[in-house]
């Protein structure tokens, strides 16, 4: 071991950890070289959907950071990429980390990055010490977290449990109307290998994802990192509004059939419901047809995306906004459709993986603050099928899938060690 | 004369006219012509948008129509087409007829293309009559009369007579970015020669817009034509809403700043003030950004259009939405801003063109209907500069601007034989 590592041992009395072999300048490097693909001019940020040229860029930057350290990188049949780190003896199932490369329209350079950076800085960590883990150890790049192409979140690692049939996935079109197959072979992934991959889990330990925390619960308790405890159950629904085209000025209001006004029950509705029991719900994508200045519009496309505490929460809010939504398209002679394009249960990491994570964490300073998220995460998918925890890293603005998202160097550096932390824990024992 | 065509002189006697020598074998070869152009199989309908390639299919065959009945075509400084019977012996200001090729989105096939194809038609109807105008006789293609490109309706034929600065136009770019000069550049009109054309003006004693009407007010009075009386005042305005992007499932309800709830507010506001003072006023145009499922949106942009029976009802109208959409945003934390895009003082057409237009009509059965519209049309532009007027064909539904827009044959006949004999009077005396 290099001097001045902290061991595993150590980090359980609660003594604060050594200073850690990763460096800012590291640091800085390896993120920057990903966060340089996909800047995006026109809304800001950064744009990295699945399947496109800035996607491809950044699952190249992965491979080539991958096999500069030796690593060996593979595709799995849904498109997420692995790299394998096998020391010398290492054997049976393997610990694996990481996070995903995608991101939503014009969103922030750490959701998603920050994990797969984390998992590679990590691993330089534990070789800089000369940690010799007795498992295999994989960083993981999952394909279309953010479902930006697909419509589905979580795509490729719901695939990967069996969550997402593979039908319901190449039944879908992207936004500009291509089937996701074709998107899919055109990305070098063959549409008729996509599902299941039991033999791959089985050889999974456990899978711990760092993220950046995308709320402000870090900022408000004054600490770095936290140990995430669960999901909320979330879901999207897609609501079709065909009212009838017309023409803005000679139609008389008492004659139209506006889909828009549908349009605006279902913002004012998420709203209202979501607050009445404690949940958040946000109608985010929109399009209107012919969407011209001086036409009535025919038809309105919305989505929307709703959490809630649990289940019953989450049942609620739906049901109270699908009833304002057709009360609304009723009265304005609109014919409305509500289409469940995802549900996710509700996620609760495994509990004994959860107080080992926050165990081997206590040097943060007593025990690591524990947290809830209401975003969904690939580690939420895997948690079906294998032992599953989330570290978050603080957000002190608490933005995200916007350019301002943002953690500074110093708490990323305590999300690497304490990833590092945690997988020498779980690989050498 | 041909033997049985009316001359003016019986028509004012309130016979009823002769056959009308254009048939429904003629009127369909010639619409159809035209509606063979710009079909939209997404939309449905046709998207013939102002200088795209479906436009300049468009004005080609506008182009090879006239030519081919011997009319002389010029392209106008702002890109309107011209199209001249100069008959021998002919001499002074011209009489002009004719509307415009250019669509909405997914709009009608009948807006501006019956128009243009009624004055191709009875100009048709005179010659085959033996008709001698002393007066030249003009058929006019105006450009972009839909604003669909330019944001700016009636963009042409306000740019001729003065009411459209051309730096105003040239400001303006495309919903697709491109600066509008350069769009036109393109499409063979020079960007530095747009501007008022006092002299062509000058050279036109009358312009009379034959057009399909857009409500059911004549499926209402039971005839197939009327006389336009006048023009609502109306106006766009374009709401820029700035709230802050951000993570659907992560940020609290009281976190938000989501400009979605100022479209809410926008979109009711407009039905609700709109009705107040029994006026008209649509939100039909809406960009969200980034537009994506699981992202708060950082930016709304929507359009309002909005008409009134007179200027005092239209101001109370769009005062009371501003104050709406105000107290909205302040209440959702959103940043407001609201430009006026184009605003259309209420048009009276020449009450003396009119009572000519109406005596020449009365062999429809009395005294011809006449209606106002809230429509903006060319010939509203023009009547700022020229004596206008225009002529409605009857649309039973009154459904326009979509692709269930339709007048019938035997309607359309009768506009058609209506223009000849307000062209025959006009030019013939």
């Amino acid at each position: 071991m290099t001097p001045g590592r902290g061991s595993a041992a150590d980090r359980t009395t609660g003594r604060p950890p050594p200073a850690a072999t990763v460096t800012a300048a590291a640091l800085r490097s390896c993120f920057d070289g990903l966060a340089a693909i996909g800047r995006d001019p026109q809304r800001g940020g950064w744009s990295r959907l699945a399947w496109t040229p800035e996607d491809a860029a950044a699952r190249a930057w992965f491979t080539a950071e991958a096999e500069g350290r030796g690593l060996d990188v593979e595709q799995d049949r849904n498109g997420d990429l692995w790299a394998w780190w096998r020391p010398e003896g290492a054997a049976g199932p393997a610990v694996a980390t990481g996070s995903h490369l995608d991101t939503v329209p014009g969103g922030g350079a750490y959701d998603g990055a920050l994990g797969v950076v984390a998992g590679l800085l990590a691993v330089d960590a534990l070789r800089a010490a000369g940690v010799r883990p007795v498992r295999p150890i994989a960083v993981v790049a999952f394909a279309d977290e953010e479902g930006a192409r697909s419509g589905l979140p979580t795509f490729a690692s719901r695939l990967l449990t069996g969550a997402l049939a593979p039908a319901t996935a190449l039944a879908r079109t992207t936004a500009d109307g291509a089937p996701l197959g074709e998107v899919l072979a055109a990305a070098g992934v063959d549409p008729a290998g996509l599902g299941p991959d039991p033999e791959r889990l089985a050889d999974i330990a456990a899978f711990v994802e760092l993220h950046v925390e995308q709320g402000r619960g870090l900022g408000e308790l004054g600490a770095p990192v936290a140990v995430a405890t669960g999901i909320w159950p979330h879901g999207r629904w897609r609501l079709e509004a065909t009212g009838e085209g017309n023409h803005a000025g000679t139609t008389r209001m008492a004659d139209r059939r506006d889909p828009t006004r549908v349009l605006a029950a279902a913002i004012t509705g998420a709203a209202v419901h979501a607050v009445a029991v404690g949940g958040v719900a946000t109608v985010g994508r929109i399009l209107v047809s012919p969407n011209g200045t001086n036409s009535v519009p025919a038809t309105v496309r919305a989505w929307l995306d709703a959490r809630a505490p649990e289940q019953g929460a989450l049942t609620a809010l739906l049901d109270g906004w699908t009833g304002e939504v057709e009360r609304t398209a009723e009265a304005c002679g609109v014919a409305v459709e509500l289409i469940e394009e995802s549900r996710s249960p509700a996620v609760t990491f495994d509990v004994k993986l959860v107080e080992r994570v926050a165990a081997a964490l206590e040097w943060l300073g007593g025990a690591p603050p524990r947290l809830a998220t209401a975003a969904g995460h690939d580690a939420g998918a895997l948690a079906a099928a294998v032992p599953a925890a989330m570290l978050f890293v603080r957000n002190r603005t608490g933005v995200s899938h916007s350019p301002a998202e943002h953690a500074e160097d110093a708490d990323c550096l305590a999300g690497v060690d304490a990833l590092r932390t945690v997988l020498e824990d779980l690989a050498c024992h």
